[in-house]
Formats: structure tokens, sequence, C-alpha cells
């Protein structure tokens, strides 16, 4: 894939929730469709040409999934390798492997950030109940368990405030490879949407400041309280990061604001949560740029012509929206989920608070 | 239809064009379904829930449409009446029957705008050469000869200049009914995108000011060249065009700013193709305002915080698509219709001009 791919084209998205829904509304304004492979529930077949609803272990799903599309991309980072590896046989896959690889695993995105010679919290890693005593007494508490693999959202982690904690929280984490992140004192937490096309180039939207509550983004604020060096520091920061991966496609990159500089916190190789403001505040928003970049078209810039706030809906929050369509200079997006559950991400708001 | 269209709901839309493509888009945000009743290729049906494939007679499709959807609306006017007494008898239709019947028929609508005290070019119906040659005489020339009904893009009309033209003209005409409209002298175009909901309560986008070339509409640029009078003017009239129609749903008021005062040029009872810049100019653009009206949900309040100039891409412009995806602050829609044909409708730009 060298040209840019033509008008009329089909994107394959693996992963059918509300990233790739909306994955799917951008490549339509750019001419494309998209076929949704997705196991379970898919609010983006709402919005898609096509869904195959299948496991990842259907290998004649996957083929068939494969045979209609041009190019293939995916909305999360836990698609099983087999999977993965049959599809590359058949169709190119943005971003790359090595992206997947990476961020699909902490200790290994931790080894690759600290080789390029960035900034992360003190870890270590933890695959017994002996191994977490001696962490802990290497970094000190407040301290956080994760498991190395498939947590997103809070889930499959663990705080530690005293020593007494340690029995308990290893057991919750039943046997899995898991690594302990000793307590950052940052000042706040902002995040970096970077975009990088086939052709090298990089684009970036301007961070955005994070508020998390129990471990899930609650709201985005646009601009964030950064000097202009920390801005560019955050920028330039994340674009060694996709330049190092030869990434192509859009990545959320979070980050600590300390004393001591930025560290990163982690990175996502996918559009993320906390560029959702993007709908508003820019002529691209970041789910047309990953379109863009993956289909080889030219990247926005990035520029940004609105302040804006985002909240996350989450779990009852949906039951605002009656009082929310009703706000004045706010978008509300909903991601069509149907009931709603505790801790489940069932839309956003994006208010525009200067235009 | 009294409670708003709950979350899940199903939204019928008849056309499958570029409009009801981005009104399908819209009702995505809003947690709603889309199903598609066209009889041609259908680039809505990339982004829709489901499609139907068949024509305006077939009775068995349109009752398994109307089954399957909870509310209806279109895209476009032209719906054959035969069609609508059908799919009226099992589902709402929105906007209503009088809406369709009055803009569907130059006479009617003009008509209906005269009885409302608004004023529109004069007119004359004809219905023979020597109709013409005296609705030329009273009117004067130039002037224009339209077909009452099924005109759009500059299609069913011819510009008489001289005397001369009558007989080529009416031939041109093949026997249809037609109005021939005197010649205004104009200082500018303009249009109001309005929006009705249910119980009654208005909102309009500020007045777009439009430029056509060849009969097509090519720019609309915001804000327009006007007063504040003639912008409340502008406003206030195409509320009283909703009320009396008793209407649902978004309306493009096309109007003629003469010394005068405004005259109206043509209504459509529907999303209009100068309304597209709201995509990025407002928080709630016009597609999601025709969707929240038809589902009963409360109207968007039509704040605008940016200025936007809106491009039509017609035929070969869609050529200048790789140039237009490097454009600073210019978003880009395509419709994914395939080949450009010269006059067809292939896209179009929202260059942000002040954010």
């Amino acid at each position: 894939m060298t040209e840019p791919l033509p008008q009329g084209a089909t994107i394959g998205i693996l992963g059918g929730g509300q990233l790739g829904r909306m994955l799917s509304v951008a490549a339509s304004r750019l001419g494309y469709r998209c076929h949704i492979f997705e196991p379970g529930a898919a609010p983006a077949g709402d919005v898609a040409f096509r869904v195959t609803t299948a496991p990842y272990s259907d290998t004649a799903a996957l083929r068939a999934f494969a045979e209609t599309v041009d190019v293939i991309t995916y909305e999360f980072e836990n698609v099983p390798t087999s999977a993965l590896d049959l599809l590359e046989s058949l169709r190119p896959i943005r971003p790359n492997r090595r992206a997947l690889a990476v961020s699909q695993d902490r200790i290994s995105e931790k080894t690759f950030l600290g080789d390029l010679g960035l900034q992360t919290a003190p870890w270590a890693a933890v695959n017994s109940e002996s191994d977490l005593r001696a962490a802990v007494a290497r970094l000190g508490l407040p301290a956080i368990l994760k498991t190395t693999r498939l947590g997103y959202d809070g889930k499959g982690q663990v705080k530690l405030e005293s020593e007494t904690d340690i029995p308990a929280a290893w057991a919750a984490m039943d046997n899995a490879a898991c690594v302990l992140e000793g307590f950052v004192a940052f000042d706040r937490e902002v995040s970096v949407i970077a975009a990088r096309s086939p052709d090298g180039s990089v684009a970036a939207y301007d961070p955005g400041e994070n508020i998390h509550r129990d471990g899930i983004l609650r709201t985005t604020t646009v601009p964030a309280r950064l000097t202009a060096g920390q801005r560019s520091d955050a920028v330039l920061l994340a674009a060694r990061i996709l330049n190092a991966l030869d990434y192509i496609g859009v990545m959320g990159v979070e980050l600590f604001v300390t004393r001591a500089g930025l560290l990163v916190n982690e990175i996502a190789p996918r559009v993320h949560n906390s560029g959702h403001w993007t709908q508003q505040g820019c002529s691209v928003d970041q789910f047309e740029q990953h379109i863009r970049a993956v289909a080889g078209l030219p990247l926005g810039d990035g520029n940004r012509y609105a302040d804006v706030v985002m909240e996350n809906l989450i779990g009852d929050d949906v039951l605002r929206v009656p009082a929310l369509l009703k706000e004045r200079d706010t978008a509300v997006h909903l991601y069509g989920k149907g009931a709603p559950r505790p801790g489940r991400k069932m839309g956003h708001v994006n208010r525009i608070t200067r235009g």
C-alpha cells in the first residue's frame, strides 16, 4: 500500500464499540465504507457498511472479513495474536503489529519507553507475593499493582496503601503477571493525541487535561494548563514514540506533569477517549485523522478553533441526556449501547467554552 | 407520538442520497438507528442500520419498511403520493403531508406564501404557449419558465431573454404545467435553515449567503451580509411559514434580498444544501436538528460558534480533493457516490474562516 486508498474502498475495523462507530462515521466523510469485525454486540454496526459477528478464533470468518477489505485497523489493543497473524497474511494492518505488541503488555511498554529515554513512573515486575513484597520495599507506598495485560478503565488493578494490603492485592491478581507502579506526585494529567502517516509526517492536537475517577476518564479540557515549554515537550515526546514505532494512525499518549518533567503513564495505539473533544474543536477530528493516516491521505494539521470540555457519560449519567440536550453550545454523542451499567461508557458531551 | 423517541428506536428515511447519509450519521449520535428506503443507488446505506432497495410502487416493500421503523421522514420532496398514503396509514410522517404537498408544486407554494402575506417574485401560471405569451406581456423580460413540479438544481427550467424565445421555451417544457417567474433585481440571495418541534418551539440558524451558478448552489457563507433588521426579518418570516404548516423538522427557506424587502424564492421541506455549514459552525448541525425535531427531542438553539464558507464539490470538483485535504481549517465531506458526472453533487467542504 503506497498509493492512497481510493474512494469507495473498504476499511476493516477490529472491534465494534463506540470508537469503531465514530471511526466508521469519519470514514464515510472521506468516501470510504467500513466492515466491522466484532465477537459481541456492535454499536458500530448501526453506521457501518457491513458487520461480521464472530469470535476471533473463527478463522473462516476472519479470512472472509479480510477478503472484503482493503486495509485493516482496530479500535482496541487486545486482539488475540493468532487472529492478527492470520489477518496480516492477507491484508495490511495499520497501526503495525509492533505498536500493538508493545502496548499490549505494560512491561514491554515501559521497557520500550525507557529505551527511548522517556520517563515513566518507577516500576517493578511482579510474579509472586515475594516479588510484590520486594517491589514495595524498593518503590515505597502508596503504589498500584496492575496486570501486565488486558487492563483498561481501572480494571485489573489495585492500589496498595500499606504493607498489610500485600497478600490481598496479590491474591486479587489471580497469579497473572503484574507490574507494581510507584506513586507519582503529579500536578496534572494530560494527554497528547498524535498521528503519523505512511510518509512519516506527524501531526498532534493540543494536549488535553484529563480528570479520572475510579480509573475511568471523566473529563478532558482543552487547552490544558501547561506552559509553552511543557506543551511542546509533550508533542515532541509523542512524535518520538510514533517515529520509533514506524507508526501509522492515531495514538493516545497519557502523561503526568510533574516538577521533574513529563512522565509517560500509558500509550494506546488507537483513537483515544481523551481525543473526543476534537469532534467539536477541529476541522479534522481524531477519528478522521486516524482514517486519513490508515488510508494514506494527508493528515489534518491538528489546528484547534474552539475551546472544549469533554465529559464522559458513564452508567446512569446517560439519564441526564434530556437535560444535556437543552444545554447551549453542547454537542451530545451517544453510543447506542442500550441499558446503562455502572462503569459503562454510554456517550459523551463536548461543551464549547470559547468559539 | 407525543413522547420523545426512545434511544435505540429506528427512524425511516425516504431517499438514500447525501442528505439521508448525513441524517443517518446525525441520528446515530442521538442513539437512533436509520432504515433507508431508496429505489436507486443509496450512498446513505454505507452508514445506515438497514437499507431497502425497491421502487415507490412496491407496496409490500413499503409496508415491510414501515413495520421496522418508529417514525418516517424524507430527504427529498418528490416522493409519490400513493407511497405516502400507504406509509402514513402505518406510521407518522414528519414533516407532515401538507408541507410536502405545498412544496411539491410551485403554484401551491406561491399561493400559500402569498396567503401568508409574504412576498414572492411576480408569477403567472402557464399551461400553453398563449398563456406564456400573455404572462411575458404582463411580467416583462427577462423571466424564467419553470415546471410546477419535479424541478431541482436548475432542472426543468429555462430563461427567456426576448419574445423570440417563447416558442422554444414552451416546447422545451413538453406540455408540463408551468409557472413564469418575473425578474427580481436582488442584492443577494440568502437562506434560513429553521426547525420546529412537535411542541411548537422554533429555532433558526444564522442566515447564510448563497451563490448559485447554472441553477446549482456553489457556496454558502456565514455570516451573510445583512443588517440586523434583515436578519431578524428573515428568521421571523421562516418561523411564520413553519407555524402555518404545523411543521415538524428542518426547512430550508431561500430568500432574495431586495430594496423592497425580503422575497421568498423557494422553500424545501427538508434539510438543505445551504445548511451544510452548520456541521462545523454549530454544536447541533441541521441534520441533528432535523432528527431532534422528528424524534420529539429538544431543539438546539442554533447558536453559531464559528464563521464558515461552505463550497459544493460538483462533478469534477471532486478531483481537487487531494489538494483540499491539505488545506488548513477545512473539513471535507464526501458522499461516496462513485464516478463524477457533470452537475452531480459529489461532496462539500466547510472552511472555517473564524473560530
